[in-house]
């Protein structure tokens, strides 16, 4: 399997990006004799992430790129030497040189399904040696996209579909691929936009950003602009010193204002003015870098007047501190009784977009009924999910030789489902799914329209159910090395996380106190589980 | 300032890892004739993390790597002409494609140091341009390696120097690198070594691991091992059926122990003979894949005493469900009884490594007085910081063409302090240290015995002071693009941070509650201050 030409590659995980005891376990199985044993794997994770009864499946891109990539370099495999006994034999990093991942099949969960509690994200099966390899990276690839497409959902979820949701979480991610990874998964789970300019460049994220306090405050406003001259939008006419008018302006709004001219700050101004010759038709104020009301909205709209005369519309205004709901209402009207005192009715409508430490709590109030705020601009609390930093994905052993493996331990919690499985998801009649069921892989797949009797996870009784429609979960996606079909675009899963995510019961969906969502065994699963305990202690 | 030769050149941040508006703020720079104003940026945070006194200063080889290598490629410039406006001026593309940190020069915390609320971590000086692009690349390369940093300097002063803290977190974080920041960051921090193997090859931290429950259940016992035979330790005898050997110590072991010879499962037993014959140097049983009483422990003593025999030592078990601390104990007490049995006195020493979501808590009830746990694994807790999961660094403008800059703001908290500036440590005649100073680059440094007016922040009063020892604080690294000093190896600026850490009052160094530790401002520092907070609204 070639690795592809791809300008993320460089970027991406490596086959050292493992735990030494993967290394230690292929020493321990090439030197038992079943580095070849056929084996499979499950990914996935034990409980719903934020006390939310859902979670959205990602990562996958990653873990095909990743793949179909896997080869130890030279060095990879000097540096495993190192760590391994002195009179390891040579023909174990002879294996290891040669390893690569044509021997691996990966069946998964499209990314943006909608996935629940031990139904595997990933089933990967192929040379023990190999597959074993794999877990560390796989589930660093997909625990944390997941994690962060259902934060993101979560957030979209509590904004309401209207909202423009934005993620400029880069500077608290951990390092530079957590930010990259975070900016293109909360895209998937439902957010607008990120700031991330790499996410743009290398996911096709769309992009989003204007300017930061340290633009306003690097000017002074005795900078002279270079050229202080502006065309005007339709390109017919002379060209006007924009500098000028928006004195001009200032004098004016500061009369309706009741502000004295000298109030607004002239170093803001002269900052707001240079990024409008800059950005003619993508203007937007930050309004908090010294007072909003006295400096940052006298400023913007004097600069917004000025443009408009000569045909430019204003995109936004953004606020960054203090309370954000009541100074979006202020500055909301603010911007009506300018549009009608400057007779420029598309002022009322200015979007106001906000940011500063929103969390779950404070986005609910932003999205509040009658609230004035238009695009919210979310970091930490989307990069680092703080209500749950991590997914707690695990990657356990179902299958070697053909034979159902099971670990048991004294805490059941921990006990795994043995066997390669198929799933599925059981809808009722409106199409929202009811139920996930696991089942032996060589069982027949449950009919729609056919009653079913199913144990679910942790009841002591079966039930049974009759699905109006029945989803086969899994997809194959790498068959021996080869990838089946192209991974979709990300835009393509975003709008799939979406779907997913409609149809879903109220009940499911809701971020707080959730009802929680039924996985079930077949009955053949549940008496091989049963077997299998008691044989625990023979 | 050319690229170096470095094998992690590749995975490491690049220049468009940045936000949007750096870029659009470029444009706006640029277009203002104001690119190459030399101008001045602080990088720091306005809280200690986590609730405790300090942080500790991390990230910096990263940023310095990061900024040797900034270069704009091609393909990075073409990404920013496909979001800046159709008409923008191709010379300002041509600017983008000649920009490096040829201009560039960084003062900065040694990484190790103790770090204090509102001190600059680092001070990055340059033309407006670049500098201001560099924000969000090097918050993203300081805030969690400081953050993860300190977490294991607080686990470290949790567990006492004795307990050896293993980082196992990469299937926890933030994609690839997250899980190369926190293991390489982590050591820095004060723990002794990581399960991340890509960590070892690049960073050099010692790598750790053995087996995983996989390993275990892979086994059912029926295998035949193709070679079951081991020479003895010393190199002289002949070799022995190790599995033979294992059988014969069972019997041995369950009549001591009161158990048949038929509980301890075969499979694991069948996994424990196979890792032995691997590493008969490095055996260590994992102990609750089944049952630990009935088959872990038994299952262990019985390959361990076999492995004795042959003059080998088993380097540990390792416990990874249910109440740690007592199965420690109970464990313990079997080494014992069976070191007494067998006489085989180095079974009483046999190390107990515990994992399995160890937060603060559990960790400090399993290195309190008479724990017999000697080393613990901690992931999700080490690199996700669920405590606080991000540092909240900020990156701020302190002077332009000479002028100092500052960011009112009605938000008392988020205004910043102007002016480029020296910090120095005062230490009492102990050598612990007493406050921090900041004040203006071109002021005199404070001298050790002389008394000292200062103004502590947030104080309404100044106070004196008479520092026994003077320490300045930030380092010139990057003088003009040149790297005026090699960065210290990572072990030494873990030494470092053990011993600043050491030097530290009791009371500014516990994990809770601790005392506030006072940073303050010079007289000049603070008119500064009031000048232009006066100035606002001019």
């Amino acid at each position: 399997m070639a690795a592809e030409q791809d300008p993320e590659g460089r970027a991406a995980a490596r086959p050292l990006l493992t735990d030494l005891y993967q290394v230690t376990m292929a020493l321990g199985y090439w030197r038992a004799g079943r580095a070849r044993d056929p084996a499979e794997f499950e990914l996935f994770f034990r409980q719903s992430p934020f006390g939310g009864a859902f979670a959205l499946a990602a990562g996958l891109r990653d873990c095909v790129r990743f793949l179909r990539a896997f080869h130890l370099r030279d060095a990879d495999v000097r540096f495993v030497a190192s760590v391994l006994p002195a009179d390891t034999d040579p023909a174990f990093f002879e294996h290891l040189r040669a390893l690569d991942c044509s021997g691996v099949t990966v069946r998964a969960l499209p990314e943006g399904s909608l996935a629940f509690p031990g139904v595997p994200l990933l089933q990967v099966s192929g040379p023990l040696l190999v597959v074993q390899l794999l877990e560390t990276p796989l589930l660093c690839l997909v625990s944390y996209a997941s994690l962060i497409a259902t934060n993101a959902a979560r957030l979209r979820l509590i904004a309401g579909p209207e909202k423009r949701l934005l993620e400029m979480g880069l500077r608290r991610a951990q390092g530079p691929d957590g930010g990259l990874t975070a900016s293109t998964y909360s895209y998937l789970g439902g957010f607008d936009g990120s700031s991330n300019m790499l996410a743009g460049q290398l996911r096709g994220v769309p992009v989003v950003g204007t300017l930061a306090h340290s633009f306003v405050t690097s000017f002074s406003g005795s900078e002279v602009p270079p050229d202080p001259m502006l065309a005007p939008a339709a390109g017919q006419g002379p060209r006007v010193n924009l500098a000028t008018r928006v004195e001009a302006w200032l004098e004016r709004v500061c009369a309706h204002l009741g502000l004295g001219v000298q109030d607004p700050h002239p170093g803001e101004r002269a900052a707001f003015v240079a990024y409008a010759l800059a950005f003619p038709r993508a203007f937007q104020g930050l309004l908090d870098t010294y007072s909003v009301r006295r400096s940052g909205l006298p400023n913007f709209l004097a600069v917004a007047l000025a443009l408009g005369e000569l045909g430019y519309r204003a995109v936004g205004v953004r606020l960054d501190s203090g309370d954000l709901l009541r100074q979006a209402q202020e500055a909301r009207a603010l911007f009506r009784s300018a549009a009608a005192q400057f007779q420029a009715p598309w002022l009322e409508s200015v979007p106001i977009a906000v940011s500063n430490n929103i969390d779950e709590k404070e986005l609910a109030r932003l999205a509040q009924q009658g609230s004035e705020v238009d695009v919210i601009g979310i970091g930490t609390s989307v990069v680092t999910c703080p209500r749950q930093p991590s997914l707690g994905c695990v990657y356990k052993l179902v299958s070697v030789g053909g034979q159902p493996r099971m670990k048991l331990t004294e805490d059941p919690e921990k006990q795994t489902l043995p066997g390669s499985k198929a799933a599925f998801r059981l809808l009722g009649s409106d199409g929202s799914p009811l139920l996930d069921l696991l089942q032996l892989a060589e069982e027949p797949a449950p009919q729609a329209g056919q009653e079913l009797r199913v144990w679910p996870r942790g009841a002591q009784e079966a039930c049974t159910v009759r699905p109006a429609h029945v989803e086969p979960l899994l997809r194959l996606w790498v068959q021996q090395g080869q990838l089946c079909e192209p991974l979709p675009p990300l835009a393509e899963s975003r709008a799939l996380a979406q779907r997913s995510l409609s149809r879903l019961s109220p009940a499911h969906r809701r971020p707080e106190l959730p009802a929680g969502y039924q996985v079930a065994l077949s009955e053949q699963l549940r008496a091989l589980v049963q077997r299998l305990s008691a044989g625990a202690s023979p």
